[in-house]
């Protein structure tokens, strides 16, 4: 397959400058890419590989032709629109429709025609598998599931009973939904269970990383608005509640009942307590420590990072001398005035 | 299915205040319940809304009574009232007895009669599998693993060889136990495996969250006690032991060789270093960093919780400063002195 | 089976001090070995017990010899030879060859001959594996994926299309190798999906902890370089390297296009930010947070461990008056001075 950067740019809504019918068959790094290549310049840190380039055409930004030799796509937003012509070059690989033989589909599971589910599948009694889903080898679909049209489960995905899963989303290998939420009660030193029997809801266009966890209600439904983004080993905790369009990078782990907004970008390796509100547009960095709840919007931050081994010592010894310190100061005050 | 409140106060030894024979059908929170479902205050953040609850009848704990206009159970403890009441009303779902055809088991596993298997589930030699187990599609029991009475294992659990779970044990989807340690040694610049022959000894009454991991020990065992309760997406290193009826939030890393004791509680996203102890009745509130061993019970802390990224910014600038600060502090003492 | 000091001496290459024909039958710690077991000690921390162990022998370095009251084998570096007299007397658990019925191989799947594949296993189009490998149960080798000679994949693993498989390799169960990397373009306020066409590629002798994930480049490769050991539930972005012999300790997350060098060490729970360096030889403490590049190898740390819950808060607010203190403290010294 090749496409010609006048086809690649009218997909992506761009102006191409330099030859038209110049064909491409791939994509590829500023660094890395070859004449059949095309190529992307999004972050300003790798500017500086736009004259040495060997890419037969690279998508820019508006504003930044004048230091490229080679053929170009200019667009209002260089990212965006390599994401369209990598969709475009590289369609997602589409399972093939049909129920492999070592599937195993209750009667009672109501799967649509066009569907496909992969070797050694589990769909259980009352499920109900839409149009144009796939699901991936070795995943469990249990009871009264519901996965929407056209949405992707990987390998080895775990959809516990009565889970409800939107159109379009896509669950990589590894993720359970619908565990148990982790509901204990401390009856006179032991702890008893608390049945969980919420759902979990998942809306369109959704996608979830590798190995994320995300737990049932413990009566109302913890609820993933459309569009978010999940990425790997993020752990959710029961009734949590996140809004439309929120990003989340790896590793963040949200306590039971945390109501996190809309158009939220939550860094990697964070942590939210449970029962808190987090407003929409919310900024957190990596390794946030979250524990009240953020009533405006804005980037919050938390964490001291590296430093030399010897001197993260001192400065751990000075940090626990602070409040004496304090009360130096204000002693050294008070002797001045007098 | 419908219990009268006096059926449900008697089960959770409360006292009715209101009409014994009204019927309820479902639980739900304060908030969202109707006439034909029981809620519970628990949490006197909630305690507003007692006032205004649709609910057929809500368990109290002694005292809040006044506030409430609905039926009340009135209980020495709502929480473990309502865990008990939502058992009564929503039994575990209990897999139907039975080994599923297309499950593989070694002719030499020993498997109870009144055990249920479930679809592409594989257990391999010498397994022992008590009466009243269930086994949760895709999960696989290693070699002579054993699995005590009405243990439930869900969905893609990976049991490895020699394992020995206790009874009455949940363990939720993509969950490992048995795997090796991180045991390797440094013979000159190259890492070479240390083999890990212990085991994992599970207690009775257990819960074990989603995709949790815990380690085989090196060459003793790893313990986890009897009624402890472990979140999603722990982490428990080789050899390390955990007394009994303590919990555990998500996300938090053991390291090797640690020893936790009784009736601890460990907030989500703590670390805990390898080699050391820590006594019973120790908590330690969310993303505590623990180098050390603790020898006190009481109640640990650490992190700095998020700030406006522009403060963030100065304050770790300032916090890298402190030492300085001193020095400047005890030169100002000084001259004072003089 | 058992053996004598000398045989074990021998292999290890240490010497006997005591009865060379003392035979022994298994491995054990220094405080729980008997008569029959061989110990060891590599932790002085542990030294105390050499006198009073009932262990058959005790590996030891040279230098330890003095304390013991038992028989040796003097080594250079008693761990190192620790875990060879233990693999020698465990060699890991061999899967027989042979392909279980229950798993389902594509007919265009290229696989050897001397070959161990599980029941529940699937195999896909294209997909290649060499002489020796053993793929556990329930895991799902994707197409065109390449596992190289005596390799062992454990129970319940995914490798995405595509990934690469050296030699040797160890993967624990349930980890993820090969899903999506978290490419996702803000679209006027909705998230695109960027296509993630890099592959994984992983080199000779890695070993992979339990549930631990490492997403497929963006467009070049994702790449664990040969010796890498990684603990458990570790989550490595897209397009990050890691140099060779760099171990890493459990939970880590490494944000996308991260370089990690080679002879690294990387401590349990540290979070290292995306598109930065690390050179070789960098050792980091547990829960370090990591943002910026480090050029020069040496010892780095982060992170305030645990206080009492009522310090920390008071230290806490501390934190966050700092910068009010150096105001004072400045304000003092002009006062002073003037």
């Amino acid at each position: 397959m090749s496409w010609t950067l006048a086809q690649i740019a009218q997909h992506v809504n761009g102006q191409v400058v330099g030859d038209p019918e110049y064909r491409i068959r791939a994509v590829g790094t500023l660094t890395q890419a070859g004449p059949e290549q095309l190529s992307f310049l999004a972050n300003n840190k790798y500017r500086k590989f736009l004259a040495t380039t060997r890419a037969g055409a690279v998508i820019v930004t508006a504003g930044a032709e004048t230091d490229a030799n080679t053929n170009l796509i200019v667009v209002e937003d260089a990212y965006v629109a390599y994401a369209r012509a990598a969709t475009l070059m590289y369609p997602l690989p589409k399972a093939e429709a049909g129920i492999h033989p070592s599937a195993w589909l209750h009667p009672d599971a109501r799967v649509a025609d066009n569907v496909s589910i992969a070797a050694q599948v589990t769909v259980e009694q009352g499920a109900v598998i839409a149009e144009g889903v796939s699901i991936g080898p070795g995943s469990v679909v249990e009871a009264n599931v519901s996965v929407g049209r056209d949405s992707v489960i990987k390998a080895n995905v775990t959809l516990c009973r009565e889970v409800q899963i939107g159109e379009r989303v896509v669950i990589h290998p590894g993720v359970v939904i619908g565990a148990d939420g982790f509901g204990i009660a401390n009856d006179q030193g032991r702890w008893i269970k608390v049945p969980q029997i919420g759902r979990v809801v998942i809306g369109d266009d959704v996608e979830i990383g590798a190995n994320t966890t995300i737990d049932r209600g413990a009566i109302d439904d913890t609820v993933i608005g459309q569009g978010v983004k999940l990425d790997n080993q993020i752990q959710i905790g029961h009734n949590v509640t996140i809004g439309e369009h929120t990003v989340i990078a790896g590793c963040v782990g949200i306590a039971g009942s945390a109501h996190i907004g809309s158009y939220c970008a939550i860094g990697g390796g964070t942590g939210i307590a449970g029962h808190i509100e987090i407003v929409d547009g919310v900024q957190l960095t990596g390794m946030s420590m979250v524990t009240k709840s953020i009533t405006e919007a804005g980037v919050y931050s938390s964490g001291i990072p590296i430093e030399p081994a010897r001197q993260w010592h001192k400065n751990v010894i000075r940090y626990r001398q602070m409040d004496k310190l304090f009360e130096r100061v204000t002693l050294l005050e008070k002797r001045l005035k007098d």
